[in-house]
């Protein structure tokens, strides 16, 4: 069940998605065509309630080299831009509202909405020769929307520093400051991963679903009201029949049988 | 002034109160008569005028393996784990809330529940062989109550991990993510857990309570109105007479001496 | 162009601020006068079109000792104290509204109001000698102001440990925590400095003003209305003709020359 495009390649399988960014002589950055396709395999990556969990890579030397300059600069007109920053906006929303985790596999330079990209996704592993700059400064753009998604897991004054500095940092420097979470040597960076997906695959799949909808719903609520809400979803998970099954084969010290419900 | 009882030590010494669970041959699991026996200690420590801060440690081998899955798994019923999470929310809540500082003294393993505890204190203090997980998935139960106290401390991609893959995490990367204040070897626990209460207790009391009550009320407010809260309350805190002495003796290169108002 | 008073030296040179607090004596103390001065400083460069970026730095031994304690304990009412907090909080949030980045340059000691504003500047690079307390405590005082950027700036159990304890971290640390951004040697404090207002001063001026604005702003939003936001603002952006130049200068793998609209 693989399906291959020049702009996106797509790989389902053992219920596990990868979506390849193949734009490798552009550096995989995100043309419309490039946002549209991702677009289109987040949609179907929603219904597929198969789907345990999601790997974003790249082809090529690059990760991702964020917006396409060439294409934007093509076409001078702000309602243009505004869609185009939209549909950006829509693509890294629906990584956050996938029901199952997304993890970004980063093995090169990641820059713009390219880092964007990591930071919107659930987890992210780093080969520890990647290189991450939210750069749009460089060229009089201040990369707003990555802000978006960079403030939201980068202490601020660094965060602050990246947007306004345009500099790049290691990967070491992006695991100490959030961005990703794990940074390995190259050769390492599949297993890494696999073992990610390994771990989620792993586990009931309600609970990692119940899990990731709710972890992200209850980050802006304010204490009271964050409990009272993971407090229904946690009842609700319990009477799921994995969780029987979960905490029978705990006691009995064996291997749960997952039944997915 | 030191009660008893088979869950709960109850242990008042120097206005600091120590409270201890126990539990130990169930890891100081928190079953529905532990949440009780927390939930009085901590109601009557609120109205404990003369409290200065709370110790919460543990007997045994664990600090505490999370919510009691024995005691779940006997009754399966939607409402009364609805109601289960919310007497639990409400401790941690109650943790939060009450006047004075909570240290958690953590000795050792700390689950789900048990983690919760630990990111629902004020501050806390790790032995460097302790480790720290939020392992309800691997039961096929996302941790959805223990992620709202979890994702309040640690970044975000680092809790999204932790919550997934229900992997353990040593000491010192709770360190480094934000879970507990400081780890130490084993046989400094005390004294490290010690220099902080003392640290307290050399405070004054009305500065110490009315800091902890306003840190935590500030924090859910936009830049604005957080400076609008802070300075009222920063100005009534002036007007104590512990303030007075607080500068005089600081000019006078003296130790203060704390009326408590 | 070079202002100088006995409480704050003003230099605008090359389009960049440097405000220097200037009561050495006093360990830089912010009396009311002091804070009238950097609040008309502050507005003053508010209007300021040209200018790029300010740095904000001190004489004498220490940063910034905070609240003139001598002052305040002069003036015992509390319509007095609710000003004062009112004037510096107003101070704190015109360095966060300042249309262009604010650099906290601590060469020394950063206490209580003092590590206030280093808290609240945009960046802070600092001596490895300098150290940080937010140290009311220590006189009866809970430092609720410096909480307000602190807790903006540090997680939450360090922050609650500095606010509780008044005790000093290391310049190593505050980098740790993310109160400062860089750590350096005294002697490399003015390069490293320089070297971050020379990043800035080599941007488009308006990518830089329209960032700074929009970073802040959205950092309270929710993730669909900040991307909202952050996409007007990035659609607004890309009409500049800072934009035009600078994707042209880097395809043709040249220096962009801005003309800062």
């Amino acid at each position: 069940m693989t399906t291959e495009s020049p702009l996106l390649l797509v790989d389902r399988t053992n219920d596990v998605l990868t979506l390849t960014l193949n734009r490798p002589d552009q550096f995989n950055a995100l043309s419309e065509e490039l946002l549209g396709e991702l677009q289109d395999a987040l949609d179907a990556a929603a219904q597929d309630e198969a789907l345990r969990c999601v790997v974003l890579a790249a082809a090529g030397r690059a990760f991702c080299a964020g917006h396409d300059l060439k294409q934007m600069r093509a076409t001078p007109d702000q309602h243009y831009y505004q869609r185009l920053f939209a549909q950006c906006g829509r693509v890294m929303q629906s990584i956050v509202n996938l029901p199952v985790p997304v993890i970004a596999k980063v093995h090169g330079t990641a820059t713009a909405a390219g880092c964007q990209l990591v930071a919107s996704c659930d987890l992210a592993v780093a080969s520890d020769s990647a290189k991450f700059a939210v750069s749009g400064i460089n060229v009089g753009l201040f990369c707003s929307t990555p802000a978006v998604a960079l403030t939201r897991n980068v202490p601020a004054k660094k965060a602050f520093e990246m947007l306004v500095t345009g500099q790049f940092i290691s990967a070491a420097d992006a695991v100490g400051h959030g961005l990703v979470n794990h940074a390995v040597a190259a050769d390492q960076l599949d297993a890494a991963v696999n073992s990610l997906v390994d771990a989620i695959c792993s586990k009931s799949p309600v609970a990692v679903r119940t899990g990731k909808a709710m972890y992200h719903r209850q980050r802006g609520m304010n204490l009271s009201d964050a409990y009272d809400f993971a407090g229904q979803v946690m009842a609700e998970n319990m009477m799921a029949d994995d969780v029987s099954e979960g905490i029978d084969a705990f006691m009995q010290k064996r291997t749960p049988v997952w039944k997915g419900r």
